[in-house]
Order: structure tokens, then C-alpha cells, then sequence
């Protein structure tokens, strides 16, 4: 971490969508609010709708009143979101702060007009946040048991359900990506997490495409991809894991595939601990696959193989930074949550990802919650 | 609308969460990518992963490989985010630029050294997305119908519940804000809606502040908020709708609350036509209100009343600038799609709002649907 120029930090961004902000103030908002940590104090600037929610609710010193500043800020000849910043830093003798990396440049602007020092703080601009505590652990471990739950509930529908002419029948209808996924999501709702996006059930050719959400009917015989990241309601924190599943037999090319993918998961779970570059664990997978016959580069004209990162940091974000464990140097850390999801896409055969979250620690890894990994459902 | 000094236009963000960009490409994707807008025409420039989904399910003119701009970076000694969207500007030969106000700092800071003339567009990026097209009306229609059938789901369960020692017991369980939320947002998955914040569901006190989610047991003869606000999964738009009830007889004074609130509610939406300035509306409710007798302003040491905005713009946004219906200057124009939402909270008697949508026309409005406002549920 480098040092920061300036003792002031602040913030104007909505709390539900800045992890930051939530993580500073631990205050839920759906729209802007204004706060500022100086020398070591944190404070939240909210509107009269939001003033006394924000002193029962929040964690910051004190909350401070919107309308308030929008007075004084009228008395000295300014208005608007600029004039209630400049009048804050100036109650508070503050010259020089720390925005984040994602601060709207016309506000930056603005404040560098009146004088202000504006630098970028670090990205995430708490990066202790990386850096989980046992509590916030604890409560990831709550979310990934949650998503195992609902994996373990999307099995029992491939189970229950028939094979008729090479589709798959359950409780009477044709199962679809949309079914199965509307009886996760429901489940997940039950749990009190919600899908801020929502999970992909993908069979086919459509698993090939790792982003592609999945849609229509599931086919028998072919990898089903399914791919499960709620929050919670409360605390916040996601889970984040994938299965993938073939409702009757699998043909070998199948099998050999998701064999490959089960070792080269095991194989990178076992090298992560403190220390250790995400780069190496990366290219150890690269390699195991190309080993095992399975490369990675443009096939009929398009990328096909092992075509994404091995894994990323997850916590209040579902893609947390700065945790990448990808072709780029990155240092793991005790403390990080990252997943570990290879897999292997090939048109001609289907797709296949194995997604779990590790914690590393100083030795090696914490235990998380874990589901079985078999393909076939028969 | 001002002119525009340069005529390309560039966007990096996430097109879930970033309307403008949704608006731009119809590209769905989680993580940021890169669109330009140059003399008329758009592209989207897209990772290897992202390649295919883009040149099928996006609407602009050209997908471009985020692969093959990097590699041409890179041979230019550059790398990042910034190296390839130089390598793109000068490829198209751009030097002047506009982007979104939200673009973050350290972005255009490094665009600006690079030589680039960057501008701020207009808030929002596309202006013309305040006004909306009958096909865009159209599924805002189909949303606030979905709402309503969700409001009337929540009127049917306080309905069947039964007063026990105050308390309301819904299928044997007594009834709580959480449960009835549960009910709400899993009706709405089924049609296929998604919601991105929780519906209010707030009773007694918790309904008196107007942003309280609300928790607990539902109480008898106290008003209860339930404000739904859902994204279609597949058109994007939002719907958003508020009613108040009272399981049991209601108190005079509430009765006489929620008398004038419905009343304002229907002033105010007689008013709505293009070139009226929502001042004057809000204006409108503000003294009816005082005329009635329901004072706003502090009392006991907390804003109660009439304290927030009669109403604000909706679509791809549950909150959609420019429009708002409130204290400021704003003039309607025909196609602005608003919500009309005044509400009246006192700590003494509860809370009460009546949520409608309204689209604005030359002449007035068009019907969009609606749903009876009746106070008690007997």
C-alpha cells in the first residue's frame, strides 16, 4: 500500500453500488450520499430523508445534516453537489484529499478549480478490504453453504427429471435454462439472498460461451454449466460457485474433459497460500491442460479451450480487485477470498467449469464449504 | 439540448449498470467494455469472450476486437486501458471527445496528457432516452401491470390474514414485513422481473420514514407502505408503484391522511401535460396539503410531513435524471415517462404514499395502468 499525500478521503457516490462507501459507512442508500474520513474520523453528509436512519444505522462518528450545508453553502454565494463539498472541506480547513479512481471527472474538475489538491486513492480505495476478517469469513462461508444449497436443489430437478427424445422433462414440462434457473433464484430468495446478477444455467453449445446466461430447453447427454453468485440481504457479502452436470451419459470426450478440469482445480486449490504468485498457479493450469490434450487458442475461428482467468478476488463485489489470478503478476496474500474456477470450452464438445472459494492463509487455505463434483447424473 | 463540440463519443463501463451504455449497445455484460460513437456510427470493442455474444445480441454497427487492439498496443509501447483506447482514437483519427460526466478522473487525466480534447456530455449521455418511444412505453405499460398484480398479491395475504392481539397471522404465522416481501419479489421472478432493490414493505413507524425497508410484524390498524419498484429481465424498464393499507379500521386522523394524499395525487396528475413546469406542480401538492392542515417542517426534533419530491423520471433507471417533479425548475416535455408519489409521514399517526406512473403528452397524459386506492382492508 502506498502512502497517501493527504490525511482526508472522501466519497460522493450511492452506498448500495460503491463497495467502498458501504464498507466505510456500512449504510445502505439507493442514491448519493456525501462522506468524508479525516484524521481517522468518518463522517456521512445525508438529506433530511436519510438523517436519522443514517444515526441508527451507520458505523461512521457522525452523520452530518445535507440541508445544513446546502444553507451555509447558500450564504456564501454557491449551490449545488460542488458548493456543499466545498463548503464541508472548508469547515473542516481541508486543502488537499484522496477521491476514488472512479470519482466522475467533473466533479474532480470542479474541486481542482477552487483550489482543491485532488489525488486518486488506491484501487479499491480501502484495499484492507481484500483482507478479510474472521467475521467477514465467517459470513462467506454462511453465503457459499447457501449456494451449494441451491446447487444441491438444481441436482435434484436434473435427477427428477425424464429424458423424452433427447430433452428433459420435469413435473410434466420440458426443463428449461429459465425453469431451472427461476428454482434456484427462488430458493435463494427463501435464504434471504438475492441474484444482483442472476445464474446461468447453460447447456449445449451455449455453455461454450462462459457469459452466456443460458435460455431455452436443457438437452440430455450434454454439459450443463451452472453458475450461482447471490448476496446476502444483510450482510452483503456474496458467494459464488459453479457445477457442471450431464442429465444421462456423457460421451468420453466429455468425461476426459471435465476429468481434466477436476485436476487442474485440485491441482491450483493446492498450490494457493500466502505468498505465492497468481501467475504461477495460472500457468501450472495452462500447462496441465495442454498436457492432457486440451489447447487453447482461435479453432474455426473462434477462441476456444481455456479461454478466461483461473479465479478473482470476491468479498462485497462479486469481481473484487485487486485479487486476479490470471496471466498478470499478483502476490496472494493471508486473508484473501478468491475463487478457483477453470475450464474448458469446445464447441464440438461442450463446456466445463468447477468454481469454488479458497481463503488463503499463511500455510495454505482455510476450509470453505465444498459440494461433490461428478458429471453425470444418470 | 446543447450542441455538441466534438462528434464521437466514448463510454468504458459496465453496460448492466451503466443505462447509457445499455441504451447505446443492448449489449448485456457484467464487466466494463469499451464503445465508441463516431460520425453516427457505433462500436463496441469486446474480449475474445465477449466477441460472438456481441455480434449477435448487440446493436451496433461493428464489434471490434479488444485482442487485436491490444497486440497493437502493445507494439506501439503501450498497454492498459488507456494504451488501447489511444491505439482506437487514433485509428480513427479522433482527437476531441466527449464522455459521460460519471467517467472516472484517472481516466481522462491520462487521456488529457495524451493530448485528447475531452469533453463532459450531456447528463444523461443520451439525452433522447428521457423521452420514450411507443415501443418503450409499451414495456413500461407491461411493468406497471406486472406491478399492480404484485400489489394485488400483497392485498390478497392482508386480506386472509387474521387480527390476533394486534398482530396480523397469515397461514398460521404472523404476518411480517419480510414475509410479505418474500411473497412480492417471488411473484415477481416468476414474470420474469428482477428486483434491484427490495420493495418497501414498512408498517407504524418504520412507515414514517420514507427509505425504511421495513422489518418485523405487521401490526393492526397502523398504515402500511408497499412501494414495488422491478426491472423487466428482457426489455430492462422499470415499473414502480405505491399503495398504503391498514389491515383493520384506521384512525380518523390516518383516514383523513391518506383523504389528502389521494386527493393530491389526482391534482397533481391533472396537471401533468408537456411545457408545465414541475415546480408547479410540486407547488400545487405543497399547498393543498398546508390547506388541509398537514403541516410540513420540524417537529420533535425530526423533518415530518411532506419531505421528499412529488416525482421523478423512469426507465432503463428506477431513477432516471433529468426529470424531477419537485422543487427545482423542470419543464415536461411529451414522451417523459414520471412517477406521481406525493406522501404525507407523521410519527404520531404513520405514513402514507400513492404511487402512480404517468406518461406526458402534448395535450396531458396517456393512460398507463393502475390499480384502486382504497385505505382499509377489512
Amino acid at each position: 500500500m502506498r502512502p497517501l499525500m493527504s490525511n482526508s478521503r472522501l466519497i460522493y457516490d450511492c452506498p448500495d453500488t460503491n463497495a467502498d462507501l458501504y464498507y466505510a459507512t456500512h449504510f445502505e442508500a439507493p442514491d448519493a450520499v456525501l462522506f468524508l474520513e479525516h484524521k481517522g474520523k468518518k463522517y456521512l453528509v445525508l438529506s433530511d430523508l436519510e438523517l436519522e436512519r443514517g444515526k441508527k444505522e451507520s458505523s461512521v462518528d457522525r452523520v452530518l445534516s445535507l440541508g445544513a450545508f446546502i444553507e451555509k453553502a447558500k450564504k456564501r454565494g454557491q449551490k449545488g453537489v460542488i458548493g456543499v463539498i466545498d463548503t464541508l472541506l472548508k469547515d473542516f480547513k481541508i486543502k488537499k484529499l484522496s477521491v476514488p479512481q472512479s470519482t466522475g471527472f467533473t466533479l474532480v474538475d470542479a474541486l481542482r478549480k477552487k483550489g482543491y489538491a485532488v489525488e486518486a486513492g488506491d484501487h479499491p480505495f480501502y484495499p484492507e478490504r481484500a483482507l478479510k476478517t474472521p467475521k467477514e469469513k465467517k459470513w462467506m462461508q454462511e453465503a457459499q453453504k447457501t449456494v451449494f444449497k441451491a446447487m444441491a436443489k438444481a441436482e435434484k430437478i436434473l435427477r427428477e427429471s425424464k429424458i423424452v427424445k433427447g430433452a428433459l422433462k420435469w413435473r410434466g414440462k420440458i426443463l428449461t435454462s429459465e425453469r431451472l434457473r427461476f428454482e434456484i433464484e427462488n430458493f435463494l430468495l427463501q435464504e434471504g439472498y438475492h441474484t444482483i446478477m442472476q445464474p446461468i444455467v447453460s447447456c449445449g453449445l451455449q455453455a461454450t460461451d462462459p457469459h452466456c446466461l443460458g435460455s431455452g430447453p436443457l438437452k440430455a447427454h450434454q454439459s450443463i454449466i451452472v453458475d450461482i453468485f447471490p448476496k446476502n440481504d444483510k450482510t452483503k457479502f456474496f458467494g459464488d460457485a459453479t457445477r457442471t452436470f450431464c442429465k444421462g451419459k456423457a460421451s468420453p470426450e466429455l468425461k476426459k474433459m471435465y476429468a481434466a478440469v477436476k485436476t487442474a482445480q485440485e491441482t491450483a486449490i493446492k498450490k494457493i497460500r500466502a505468498g505465492i504468485n497468481g501467475k504461477i498457479i495460472h500457468q501450472a493450469i495452462v500447462d496441465a491442460f495442454k498436457k492432457a490434450g486440451f489447447q487453447t487458442g482461435t479453432i474455426d475461428g473462434a477462441k476456444q479451450g481455456f479461454i478466461h482467468g483461473t479465479g478473482h478476488g470476491i468479498g462485497l463485489e462479486v469481481h473484487e480487485e485487486p485479487v486476479r489470478i490470471a496471466a498478470r503478476d499478483f502476490i496472494l496474500k493471508a486473508g484473501h477470498v478468491v475463487t478457483v474456477e477453470p475450464g474448458l470450452y469446445y464447441r464440438k464438445i461442450g463446456g466445463v467449469r468447477l468454481e469454488d472459494i479458497v481463503c488463503v492463509t499463511k500455510k495454505g487455505r482455510e476450509p470453505f464449504p465444498t459440494y461433490p463434483k461428478k458429471l453425470e447424473i444418470l
